[in-house]
C-alpha cells in the first residue's frame, strides 16, 4: 500500500500550527508496512481540496485526510470529499444523537449538528472524545469524480485535526482495518526502521567515519541507512523491508552491529531514547539519586529528568536558584564569591553544587549558572556562557564552561537552554559510564 | 505571488522529523504578502522530486524547497532540480574554498565537496553556518523541463533542512529579494493575521457565542475569522489583505474590537502571547515575585515561567520537592499529614505552599502535587488528580483539584503536565486581575 496524507487547514499554510498529525500518521503507517510517499497541506478551499484529492488518487491507494471536520463554516473537508465523489452528505440520526449525549444535558450549539453528516456507503469512524466523526470509504477504479474517473482502487479515510482525537480514532478503527487489508492483499511485508542516536559528533564527521571504513551501507537500498542532524544530536536511520517482523529485525540487527562497531563511542541510544531517559536508566541501574541546582536553565533540567516515568526512583529534590539571594540562602554561596567572580562563573557553580550536596540527599549533584539570553551578556561573558559543576558519587568534581561561540548569534533563548540541558545530561551520562 | 513549499526528506515521510520548516516559512511568507497555497513533502527520490516540482510549477510561481542538500549520497535535491531543468551542477571554486575555511584547518570530509555544486544561471544563497549552500533561480515560461515546458514564470529557491541554517539564509537572502520582487510587481499588498487567544472556553462554545450574537464575521472573506483549538486553549484567527500595513492594521483592529466585546472574559492575549508570558507581564506590572513548589510538574512551571526573557524580575527561587522527604525537609510538611491524606492531597498542597512562603522571599506562592501518570494512580486518586494551592499577596489562599475526567485515558504524561501547568498559570493570571 502506498499512502498520501492530506492535511487540510489554512492555519497550517499561514504557519500558525505545526503539522504534527502527518508525523504521527507516518510513523504509525510505516510500522504497519504501509509506505508513505507524500504529505500534502491544502487550505480550507473546496476546489483546492478536490485538486489535492485528484493528485493523491493518481499516486496513492490509501489517502488519509486530517482536519476540516469542525463545526464551523470554514470546516469543509467532508463537503469537499462529497463534491469530489459527486455525492452528498446526509445527517445520520445515530450520530446526531451521539452528539447530543456528548453535550451531557447542555444545549447543543446548533452548528455542531452538521458534524453528523455522512456520505452514502461510508463507514463512520467514531470519535470517542469530540463531536467530529471521520469516514472510511472504499472506492473502486472507474468511478466518476469531479476531476475525472478514478484510475485505481482507493481507500479514503478522514480524521479531525485535533491530535488526541485523531490518534484515538486511528488506533481504534484504522489500525485493525489496515492490518486486515494488508493480510488480504497477501501481506506485503513490514517496513521497520531504527534510529541509532549519537551525541558529541557532527553529521558529516559521522558520515565520513563510515565512508572511510570502506562500508557501503549508504549505497544499499535494503537495509538503507541515512544520516540526520538535530540540535545537539545526530543519528543514523536504518530502514528495512522484509516478509515479517522476525526477518526485518534480523536485518536491522546486522546493520546496527556494523554501526555500533564504527561509532559506538558516540552512541547513547536507539529509536525513542532521549539523553535524559538514558541518563535516568543509568541512575536507576546504580540506585543513585540526582539533584540539580539550576540558574539559567530555570527548571528545564528538572523538567526533562522528570518527563521520564518513574522519576521518583532517582529524584528527591531540585532547586531553581535564580537570584543571587536564593543562591546564598539555599546553597550557602558566599556573597564575596558572587561579588568577585559574578553569578555566572565556575567559582559560583562550584559553591552551588557543594551547597546542594549538603541538603539534597542525592549522591550525584549538579549545578548550572549561565546566560541564556537574549539580554544579560556581561563583559567577557557573552550569551551562551554556561558554567556547570558536577559532583560525582565518588566525590570527584567536574567543571566545564559549555560556551559555544556561534550560539549567541543564531540560537534563541529556548535553544540555548535546550542545547545546554542536553549537553549537561550527556556529560553526566558519559561520566557515569567512565 | 502564490507559493508552494516542498520539503524533501524520507525522514519526514517515516515520521522521524516534524516539518517545522514549512511552518516557519509559511509564517514569514504570509507576513511579506506572499500567499502559501500548498505544502508538499516528498522523499529523497529523484523521480518523485521532479514530479513534485512539476505539480508545484503548475500551481505556484514561487517554489521553495527545504532539505536534501547534505553531503551524503541520499541528499539529492540539487541533483533533482538539475535533472528537472535539464541542466547540470558544476563545482563552484569559490564555494569550494568557503567549505575549506569552514573546516578551519581540519581535513574536509571528501563528501562535503559535492555541496559546492551550483546550476548555471543560479544565484548562490550563502550559508553562514554550515556547508550546504542554497540556490535562487528565476525561470521563464516556456523553458523545457523533464516534465514538459514551464507554463509560467517561476522563482525557485532551495534551502538546507537544518532549521537554524535555513532561517538565517532565508532572512539574509530571500526576504530582501522577495520584498523587491513584490514591489516590482506593483506591490500586491500585505496579508496580516492576528490570533485572539482564549482559555476557559471550548472552540464550539466560542463559535456559538459569536453565532448567537448575530455577527457575520465567520462568513466574511476579508477580514476572515476562523476558530481553532489547542491543548487547553482556543483562538480566533483574523486575517486581512490590504494595500499596506496601515490599512491592514486598521481592519484587524476593527475585527478585534468586535471579538473583544463578545469574548473579552476569556481572552488572555494575542499572537505569540503565551499564558506564562502574560502572567509574567502581570507580575512585573505589580512588582511581584512568584515562587513555585512543584511535585508532579517536576520543574515544568518553573521552566515555563523562566522561558520568558527577563524572568529574574519575578523569579528568585523555585523548588521541585518530588519526594515526601524533601517536602518535609524543605517545606516543613508534617509527616502525619502525608500519612493521613497522602502526598497527593489538598492538605499537603496547603502545607507545601505555606512552607514555601516562609523561605521563598516571594509575595505570591504556588504549590502543586498530583499524579501525572502513567503509573502511580491510587485508590480514589486517578491519574490526572492534581492539587494546587495558591497563596496570594493579600494572604488569601485558593485551592483547587484540577482533575479532569477524560485525562487519564487519552493524555500522555507530558500532556497531563502541560495542561496542568497552563491551567495553573491561567488561574493565577485570573486571580491577579480579579
Amino acid at each position: 500500500m502506498r499512502a498520501e496524507i492530506i492535511a487540510v487547514g489554512t492555519e497550517l499554510l499561514i504557519g500558525h500550527v505545526l503539522n504534527s498529525n502527518a508525523q504521527y500518521l507516518s510513523e504509525e503507517l510505516n510500522a504497519l508496512g504501509v509506505s508513505v510517499l507524500y504529505h500534502t497541506v491544502v487550505g480550507d478551499n473546496p476546489e483546492r481540496i478536490q485538486d489535492a484529492l485528484a493528485i493523491a488518487s493518481s499516486r496513492a491507494d490509501l489517502i488519509i485526510t486530517t482536519g476540516g471536520l469542525g463545526p464551523t463554516s470554514d470546516d469543509l473537508t467532508h463537503e469537499s470529499i462529497a463534491a469530489y465523489l459527486k455525492s452528498e452528505l446526509v445527517i445520520d440520526e445515530q450520530q446526531r444523537k451521539i452528539i447530543e449525549t456528548k453535550f451531557a444535558g447542555n444545549s447543543v450549539p446548533h452548528i455542531n449538528y452538521k458534524q453528523a453528516g455522512v456520505l452514502a456507503g461510508a463507514r463512520v469512524i467514531a470519535n470517542p472524545i469530540g463531536t467530529a466523526i471521520g469516514m472510511l470509504l472504499e472506492l473502486k477504479a472507474g468511478i466518476a469524480t469531479s476531476r475525472g474517473t478514478l484510475s485505481q482502487d482507493l481507500v479514503l479515510m478522514s480524521f479531525p485535526g485535533v491530535p488526541i482525537e485523531m490518534k484515538e480514532m486511528f488506533q481504534e478503527t484504522s489500525v485493525p482495518y489496515l492490518r486486515e487489508a494488508l493480510v488480504a492483499r497477501g501481506n506485503e511485508g513490514v517496513i521497520i526502521s531504527r534510529k541509532v542516536l549519537m551525541a558529541g559528533i557532527t553529521e558529516s564527521r559521522m558520515a565520513q567515519i563510515i565512508h572511510d571504513s570502506g562500508s557501503k551501507m549508504f549505497e544499499k537500498s535494503n537495509p538503507s541507512v541515512a544520516p540526520y542532524a538535530t540540535l545537539g544530536e545526530c543519528y543514523l536511520r536504518i530502514t528495512v523491508q522484509a516478509k515479517n517482523d522476525h526477518a526485518a529485525n534480523n536485518m536491522i540487527q546486522i546493520a546496527q552491529l556494523e554501526i555500533d562497531g564504527l561509532l559506538g563511542d558516540y552512541i547513547f541510544g536507539y529509536d525513542d531514547d532521549t539523553i535524559p531517559a538514558v541518563l535516568a536508566r543509568e541512575l536507576r541501574k546504580r540506585n543513585l539519586y540526582i539533584a540539580f541546582a539550576e540558574s539559567c536553565t530555570g527548571g528545564l533540567l528538572s523538567k526533562l529528568m522528570t518527563d521520564v516515568p518513574g522519576a521518583s526512583n532517582y529524584t528527591k529534590l531540585n532547586l531553581v536558584t535564580y537570584s543571587n539571594e536564593s543562591k546564598m540562602q539555599m546553597l550557602a554561596v558566599k556573597s564575596e564569591t558572587l561579588k568577585q567572580y559574578g553569578a555566572v562563573s565556575e567559582e559560583v557553580a562550584v559553591e552551588m553544587v557543594r551547597g546542594l550536596a549538603a541538603i539534597s540527599g542525592a549522591q550525584l549533584n549538579v549545578s548550572v549558572t549561565g546566560i541564556a539570553g537574549p539580554d544579560g551578556s556581561e563583559h567577557n561573558k557573552p550569551i551562551g556562557t554556561i558554567h556547570v559543576a558536577i559532583l560525582m558519587p565518588d566525590g570527584s568534581l567536574h567543571t566545564e564552561n559549555l560556551y559555544w561561540s556561534w550560539s549567541a548569534r543564531i540560537l534563541s533563548r529556548e535553544q540555548v537552554r535546550e542545547l545546554a540541558a542536553k549537553k549537561i545530561c550527556y556529560k553526566i551520562y558519559k561520566l557515569l559510564r567512565c
